[in-house]
Formats: C-alpha cells, sequence, structure tokens
C-alpha cells in the first residue's frame, strides 16, 4: 500500500479533546468528541491523514497537571498521541503528498504539522502498525531501556513485567538475543503462554494466579540481574527482594499506579538497593532521539533473521479510543494497542 | 599515648549481649548487661583490651533477623561493634602487645580475635577516636559513595541529610573540596549553625522547624544533583521532587525507617527518577576494601591541611551502651558517637 488518494471519508476532522482532568481511572467524559472542518496547512505545514493512533499507558499522566517530561495536554487541547499517517497536502519542502509519516498527531483523523518530529515511514518495508510498535517508540523504549540502562551481559537473568506489552514483549526477546535468561510476568494464563511459547522467554509468571515471590525463587534461581519495570506497585516490591548483587532495576513506568486516586505506593523495599549494591534508574526515550535509526536498523535485522517479532493489537474505530485505552488499565490488551482511524485507508496492507 | 600497660580495671569483661530481637525501638532489656572472666587466648589469636566502641545507625539493622549485607546477631551473642583497643595479649603474629588496633570487637571491654579485619592504627598520628570517625567506617562510607556513586562534578547542588552526623559531616565537607555548592539537613538550630559555620556548608536546612520543601527550593536554585540519603522517609520523598536532571541519589542507609514497627515507607514519588533521567544506588562500604588506604591518605592530607574536620561525640561509661545508642535515632548526637569503655585508657591522647 503506498496510495496516494485522497482521503475517502468525508471532509471532516473527528477528534478528541481533553475535557477534564481525570481523578483515577479516567471516563469517556473527561474528553469531548467533536467533528471539526478539515484544516488547510499554512506555509511551512503539512496536512496528514491520521490512519493509525497510537494508545500508550503514558498518555494518563500527560492528562495530570503538573511537571513531567513533557508538558501536560491543556483541557480543550485535542488528546496527545503518536500517530501514522499519510500526507494529503503539504506546503512543506521535506514532505510531498502521499509519504507516509510518523508524529504527534494527536487522537484525530486529519492534524496539521509544521513538520517537526515527523519522519517518513516505508509502508513497502514493513506494516504501518510496526511503525507504532516494535519500529516505533516501543522498539526505540525496549531498545534503549535495555540495553543502555539494563546493561545486561550474557548468563544473566532479566525479569520484565507487563511481559506481553508493547515494550515488555521486546525487551524480553531483545534479552534472549543478547543470551541472557529471561523471565515475564504477565497476567492471565494465554499472555504467559503467549511469551514462552511465542516469543521465545525461559519462564513466565501471572501475577493474576500466582504467588509471584514464589515463582520468581523458582524461575530465578540465580536472583534477578536486570527488572525492567513497566508496572511499579506491588511487583516492583517483590522484585526488589530478589535482587542479584549489582542489580539494575530499570523503571519505565508504573502503570499500577497511574489511575490511583490516592498516594503512589513507593517501593517500601527500596534499602535492598543498598544491601545488594543495586541501582534503579529512570530513563526517557526522547533523549535517545539521535540513535534511532542505530536501534531500527538492528532491530530490523533481527526481524528479518525471524529473531524479533512483535504483536500489534488494532481495534478499529475513532469513536472507540476511551473505551480502548482504558484496556491497557485493565490489562486486557495484549501486544501494541493501535486505534486505526483511517477508515478504507488502514485496511491491512 | 602508646601505653603498652596492662588496664588498669579488675580482670573483667564486661558486655553487652542481644537478648531479644526489638520490635520498633529497642529497649535496654533487648540486652543482658553480663560480667565474665577475661579470656585467654588461643594460639593464632590476640586479645584486645577495647577503649572505645563506635555506635552506629546500621546497629539496629544487625538486631534484625533476615537477609541483609551482613548476617544478623545472634540472640545470646555480644552485640556486633566496630572498636578501638589495644593488644594485651598476643599468639598471632601479625600483632604484639601495645599495638593500638581497630576491628569489630563488640560492645565489651575484651575481645579474643584470630585478627582477621583488625588492622593497626597509630595513635601519635591521630586521636584514637578519629580512627572511628573520619579515619574509619564514617571516613570510607562518605569517601566512596559521595565520590564513587554519587560522582559529583564541581559546580554542582550536593544535598545531605543527618547532616551533623558521622557521615553526613564529611560527606558536606568532601564535595565542598570537590567544588560543589553543599546544602545540609540537619535536625536543630545548633546543628545547622555547625554545618555552616564550622564545616563551610553552603546552607542549611533545619527539618525540625522548617518546611524542608521550601527550603530546599530557595537553597537549590539550579535543583539537586547528587542526594546523599542517611534517612529516607519524607526528606527523601521532598528531595525526590527537586532532581536536578541526570541526578544521583546515593542510598547509605534509612535511619527514620529503622525503628518502624509497621511497614517501611518506600519513596512514593520515585518515579521523578524516570522524569529527571535519575538514578538511585545503594552501596556497601566493605566492598571498597582494598582501597581503604587511598582514601585514608587523602583524608588524612585534607585534615592536616585544616579543609577537612570531624566532630567526634564520646561518650563515657560501657554501662551506658543502650542509652546512648538510642540517641543516634532520636537526633540527639552531634558528630560521629563514640562509647568510651576502656577507663584510664581511654583518657584523651
Amino acid at each position: 500500500m503506498s496510495s496516494t488518494s485522497a482521503p475517502t471519508g468525508a471532509p471532516v476532522n473527528r477528534q478528541w479533546r481533553l475535557a477534564a482532568r481525570p481523578k483515577g481511572l479516567p471516563k469517556a467524559t473527561d474528553w469531548e468528541f467533536r467533528t471539526e472542518a478539515v484544516p488547510e496547512p499554512e506555509d511551512g505545514n503539512l496536512l496528514v491523514r491520521v490512519l493509525y493512533v497510537s494508545l500508550d499507558p503514558a498518555m494518563r499522566g500527560w492528562m495530570n497537571d503538573g511537571r513531567s517530561y513533557v508538558p501536560p495536554v491543556g483541557i480543550g487541547e485535542v488528546m496527545r498521541a503518536g500517530g501514522i499517517g499519510s500526507v494529503v497536502a503539504s506546503r512543506h519542502p521535506g514532505f510531498t503528498v502521499g509519504d507516509h509519516v510518523s508524529g504527534i498527531f494527536g487522537v484525530q483523523e486529519y492534524a496539521i504539522s509544521d513538520g517537526r518530529g515527523v519522519i517518513r515511514v516505508a509502508p513497502e518495508t514493513a506494516p504501518l502498525p510496526q511503525y507504532l510498535s516494535v519500529l516505533g517508540m516501543p522498539g526505540m523504549t525496549a531498545y534503549f531501556g535495555l540495553l543502555d540502562v539494563g546493561r545486561p551481559v550474557a548468563g544473566e537473568t532479566v525479569v520484565v513485567s507487563a511481559a506481553a506489552g508493547a515494550v515488555g514483549q521486546l525487551v524480553g526477546q531483545i534479552a534472549k538475543i543478547k543470551g541472557c535468561r529471561v523471565v515475564g510476568i504477565a497476567g492471565g494464563a494465554e499472555k504467559c503462554r503467549f511469551i514462552v511459547d511465542e516469543l521465545g522467554f525461559d519462564a513466565a509468571v501471572d501475577y493474576k494466579s500466582e504467588d509471584v515471590r514464589a515463582a520468581l525463587r523458582e524461575h530465578c534461581p540465580d536472583r534477578v540481574d536486570v527488572y525492567f519495570d513497566n508496572v511499579g506497585g506491588e511487583i516492583l516490591d517483590i522484585v526488589l527482594t530478589r535482587l542479584a548483587r549489582h542489580a539494575r532495576i530499570v523503571i519505565c513506568g508504573s502503570i499500577s499506579q497511574y489511575n490511583n486516586d490516592g498516594p503512589v505506593r513507593g517501593p517500601a523495599n527500596y534499602m535492598t538497593l543498598l544491601v545488594d549494591r543495586a541501582r534503579m534508574e529512570g530513563f526517557v526515550v526522547f533523549d535517545y532521539a539521535t540513535r534511532y535509526a542505530e536501534a531500527t536498523q538492528e532491530m530490523a535485522g533481527w526481524i528479518a533473521d525471524g529473531r524479533l517479532q512483535s504483536l500489534e493489537h488494532v481495534v478499529t474505530g475513532i469513536e472507540r479510543f476511551p473505551e480502548t485505552l482504558l484496556t491497557l488499565y485493565s490489562g486486557e490488551n495484549f501486544g501494541k494497542l493501535i486505534l486505526s482511524v483511517g477508515g478504507e485507508e488502514a485496511k491491512p496492507s
């Protein structure tokens, strides 16, 4: 697919704007569903027909006021989201109608962009949703978080939580490629089967039905050298009791705490960092922007060799944005969650 | 003082043995005060007349059962403690009667040792209590924790808690020597005055009377690059909200939590590690044993130059061990806390 045709839908722009700052779990009414005219690009801008919207746990944080690694989404603004689209009008010298592009386009059908942070993607190289998954932010996050912050060494034990999620599925596979023993923590038998049987993890722990502490004792006989944490909360606290000496904990997210109405649960067992001479370190993937090409190239090679795969979970229909986003926090989704909003344009290529 | 005379006291060995595992703050009855015969050294051992006993926050942790960086003290065993003494009998080829030595001699007047971990100290070079302070474990802890784990760079802002304590007083001074802006957090006006006026810290925050959050905002306009944490709890959580990008938190202790009866308070704001691309890292000073000489030499030079000073708080009388140890947890003590147990032998040199 590399269509250059104009979108087939009516020339309106359906979009979700932030309406309120949620307390706890967001409700559909925390956003407003609006239909606007498709804007015209001014000089220096381009108009993108959005095809796929990336749904990410971090979106919950962007809805909060306060200091973070990016400014909050303002009330009344289009909800921030990464996406993939095709250029349908361009007054920007760097882009041509028909280009497929990746950028922060928001939860909407059409986006105006000045080109900053927009990169061209090649539909002939990989299915477009993969550019929001293994070849996009989750891929970069897994790659740099694991390799640059976690620094696993062959033979070490790597544990990852939310292991069947967008980032977790990649972290575990990259750790396997690097020669590590890999244990994934995920919710439910189906996810656990998937990461072991399909992705090649050494073991899985089902936090919904198993005693995580006992299971880690069983599956990590040499303790845990690298823990890639996507969830925080109780699971982080349990892993802290199983650290190997000089362990590294990569703080990537804390999805279990994002919708807390009360105070966040801090890791009560953090003093094992002292006992085990361990470190806990956070990172923001944007800091690695100058090295994305290097990571993409290496991961594309692993995909071509059949050593790395990614599962995308594509839900269709922009009107389903709120309910679909919420599946991230209930643990229902599986693989990288993507909203297809392009109608005919976004059919599988 | 380099007396080789036998101790002037009666030849009995008064000692404190662990009697019970405390819950919360220890009570005097958690130890038993015993009087035993002075033991005779067997072949390969030496007998030490203990002169000074080091009282350290970590002693509370040694009283707990469970996995840590050293095994717990067993019920009925002499309470573990570092100390300084003089050799009064030796059947060990490496030590001679009259040698002054440092080692883990326990809270008692006489100790038998096989020489492991025992090093000779020079009373002509520095007062003996300094070998439990700046030239002992607190010195090594401050030096390696700050320089190897915290890695401060000239011009950065370093914050240290328990800043008038054995380790904190040294951390701040070493950071000043390295060209940093230094802010100490301590309890009470007298300690705050001491660290600024006597030790040369740039500012002090009195956590007992000030709003720590507001005071850090005032005194750390460029935020906090290195936080050397001795206390944990609420102060750690507040500092986490003031981190500079790529900040380093050195986990040295968590004295505010040692006597918790309930669960430890974990740092609820730990996700600022992600926002600020920061790391939190623990260490155990024993890992640096091969480099103690290097640290001691450099610090002795700073002492000689008048750039580094240390305050020792010496309390006399082995019978006062429990009540004296507890002053550490109430925040009453000031400088390195030491119990003088040697009677005439331990008079100021």
